[in-house]
């Protein structure tokens, strides 16, 4: 028989268990923190009309849907009408348009759930790949940004996380930035593509690519001065690991801010708003969380009010980021709705949790609680009985709880089973022998530590669960 | 602003949160009962390469598989490379197939994840849909079928269901069946889909369709003959809501069977493991469930050995079904590994659960416990100030595990505040006014009871935990 191609597509993964319950493990925590800030949970169709995606992410972004063809008779037209969801943001501004007259003024939700994207296949970078997020939808106030920082921070928090930031900056103050530098209108753009690029490349790195960029050799220099004396408040103000250095930074951050572009009417409120999220931060208690950072500037072209971005030092790129985009839902609506949202990706979290060993040391990774085995028997009917006896205890032992798995073949000697049963890090095994059958009896061993003993039926289960609940003992023999 | 189209794709649904969390209560149980029977999670990709699922599911599954163009400069070829999962089963095969060497000999997996479908959409039919499957890879024997019945049973017996009942037949007694009968070999698969009607159209519809279908006249009258001979012992046996009657049922059957086809060596083989099936049932506690059907056909070609399905009176169709495969997996693995599974469909048991309202009532549909107030002031500092006071207050009582929601919006009278908060259906307001910040207290307000106290800032998060554990009292004013 020949074999066919058995690999998932490419940049695609198959989870086996022991990673399906590391998966299950941070999603758990994620949901649960992000409904204590009272988001709750939506979910859209993986599917959507071709036309509710193309033009949302730029032209890049077109390229890397995944599109549908059409059905039936229309197939051979080579034309798609439906494409694979690209991210969880533009279906929920499709689905807010959709439903307000069902939702609430304020609306908050999360949702995690893949998305798709033909991006070349890298370490860390997948075809399939799921995105949590939260959105607020419905209010303009700085309570919004400062409530999804703290929920953010909180999640990685509870995942063992100490040391991340939440970079933070604003598209207005980034306006400000470049027109008081005097970077033309029609150049912005480019300015921000180097201007990103300033953890990478560093502010060398970057004058040079502004130059290249076509920027103007004033302008380019304005720009790189203040980041220059941004870049010199930082070494002055150290690690920044005590939250009163990281308050005086950000402080200093504004203050230059102020004195740059406090002339510019939109920066001047792009600073103000950031000083609102600065003090609600610091009531939400992330004060040693945020740290300004002019140079962000974030791709998607949606955003109009703050952008955050979150890093940790030992991880390229983010584990995650967001911002206000007032207009996006406007595009389905046909009237403004304000939005505010961040997204935390799960893949590049475990990445960081796998290497870091940040998976709790008591994570299932066993199939069963117990494994009932079938006494070895010599004839059918025999063998059948003793089956028969087995699927009893099982469904027994079941109704309190327990995980139970029975031993799936009838005529195989009980060492195999038991052996079967340590390999698959099962720590119990149970089985009723002749002797056992007669006295309403049940052998069980306890793998971890070899100790066998013969259990009442009716106490078994009471008797698993407390070694459960108990640490191993040693191996006696 | 012109607004775009914002329904979803056609079939395909939009889930808000109230749905949602039904969703998440029927997974969740049918997770927590899996477990409980020794499966592990498994999850694949979404996407396949295109011939890993062409020619597995029939010439009409081949239509219904949604199609993905190639991407750059292949789109323009119209080709499709990719498709989407249209079961779980065959992604399953693929998996075992590649990763074989890491799985365990008995693979025991459960896996829930949506499925696409090009079919028509129809009431209760979408093309966007989840399935809860279960497969045991490895083993022969019938106490897998076994296991797998009382999974699935307990599945819906957890969920509320009492009246659904689990038919079963076998791919080999179907064989014997209409071989004994005299039907050509090449005619059977016509008699077969003649056969599954017989709950639609009764045994005039499927004489009828028989003949029509040019099944010779003397074999169809054969096959009748026995299924009326059946129909009269339901008859008989009345409406078989006890254990003993249904078991004295199936015990009829197999003895026609047996005295039909006994002479048929697979037909035998067949009967004898519907025979075994039905006593570890028994051993299962599942006997009362279990219901020999020889006219249940099922569509799936990949069938071999015992098939089942589970119905329930008010539903069309079925809830679930499934069967053994023991040459899929050879499809990839090119070694045979024996299979058998059964797959239950989300959307049909929450269809069922909905119109009988089996949901709990204590289900979870309020966004938060806490709905936090900003206490109205007229100066922009002041409010800032309140709106730090109220997020400071947030993270007190967010660190109790509460479920805290911040009203988003700090020029907002109080009264308004309560009102929005109470339409959210969340039982708690809480707020600091001057008063209460100078003596340290917080004002908390029972929207159910509108029971109105002050407490002491620590010790809200207590009073409330413990006032959301007891009945709300009624309001007294």
């Amino acid at each position: 028989m020949a074999s066919a191609k058995t690999q998932p597509a490419r940049g695609m993964r198959d989870f086996l268990p022991a990673e399906v319950r590391r998966r299950e493990y941070v999603i758990g925590v994620v949901k649960q923190v992000y409904e204590r800030y009272g988001f709750e949970p939506l979910e859209t169709p993986a599917v959507e009309n071709i036309e509710t995606l193309l033009g949302k992410y730029g032209e890049e972004g077109n390229q890397l849907i995944f599109k549908i063809l059409k059905r039936g008779v229309h197939e051979s037209t080579g034309e798609a009408d439906l494409a694979l969801r690209y991210d969880l943001t533009v279906p929920l501004a499709r689905l807010v348009a959709e439903h307000r007259n069902q939702l609430p003024k304020f609306f908050k939700r999360y949702q995690i759930q893949p998305v798709w994207r033909a991006d070349r296949p890298a370490r860390g970078r997948f075809r399939e790949f799921y995105q949590c997020d939260v959105d607020v939808l419905g209010s303009r106030s700085m309570v919004v940004e400062a409530e999804i920082c703290a929920a953010a921070s909180d999640v990685l928090t509870s995942l063992g996380f100490k040391d991340f930031k939440v970079k933070l900056n604003h598209r207005l103050v980034l306006n400000g930035l470049l027109e008081q530098s005097g970077v033309p209108t029609s150049q912005q753009a480019d300015a921000l593509i180097a201007l990103d690029k300033m953890d990478k490349t560093g502010p060398e790195g970057v004058a040079k690519e502004l130059v290249a960029r076509g920027i103007p050799g004033e302008a380019a220099v304005k720009l790189m001065h203040f980041f220059e004396g941004l870049a010199g408040a930082q070494r002055a103000a150290g690690l920044m690991e005590l939250e009163a250095e990281e308050v005086a930074y950000n402080t200093g951050v504004l203050g230059r801010l102020v004195e740059f572009i406090g002339s510019h009417e939109q920066g001047a409120r792009g600073i103000d708003e950031l000083r609102q999220i600065m003090q609600f931060a610091s009531a939400s208690g992330i004060s040693s969380r945020i740290k300004f950072d002019p140079t962000l500037a974030r791709g998607l072209s949606y955003y109009t009010g703050a952008i955050m971005e979150i890093s940790v030092k030992d991880l390229p790129g983010s584990l995650g980021g967001g911002g206000r985009y007032d207009n996006l839902v406007g595009m389905f609506a046909g009237e403004d709705i304000p939005a505010c949202g961040f997204s935390l990706g799960l893949e590049r979290i475990i990445v960081v949790m796998t290497e870091r060993e940040m998976f709790p040391p008591a994570l299932v990774d066993s199939p069963a609680d117990v494994m009932v085995l079938i006494w070895y028997q010599k004839g059918k009917a025999e063998r059948e009985e003793a089956a028969m006896d087995s699927l009893a205890l099982a469904r027994e032992l079941r109704d309190s709880s327990l995980r139970i798995d029975v031993y799936p073949v009838r005529n195989v000697k009980m060492a195999t089973q038991v052996g079967y049963a340590a390999k698959r890090n099962i720590p119990f095994v149970a089985f009723v022998g002749e002797d056992e059958r007669q006295r309403n009896e049940v052998s069980v061993k306890d793998l971890r530590s070899g100790q066998q003993s013969t259990v009442q039926r009716d106490q078994v289960a009471q008797m698993i669960k407390c070694a459960l609940d108990q640490p191993a003992e040693q191996a006696t023999h």
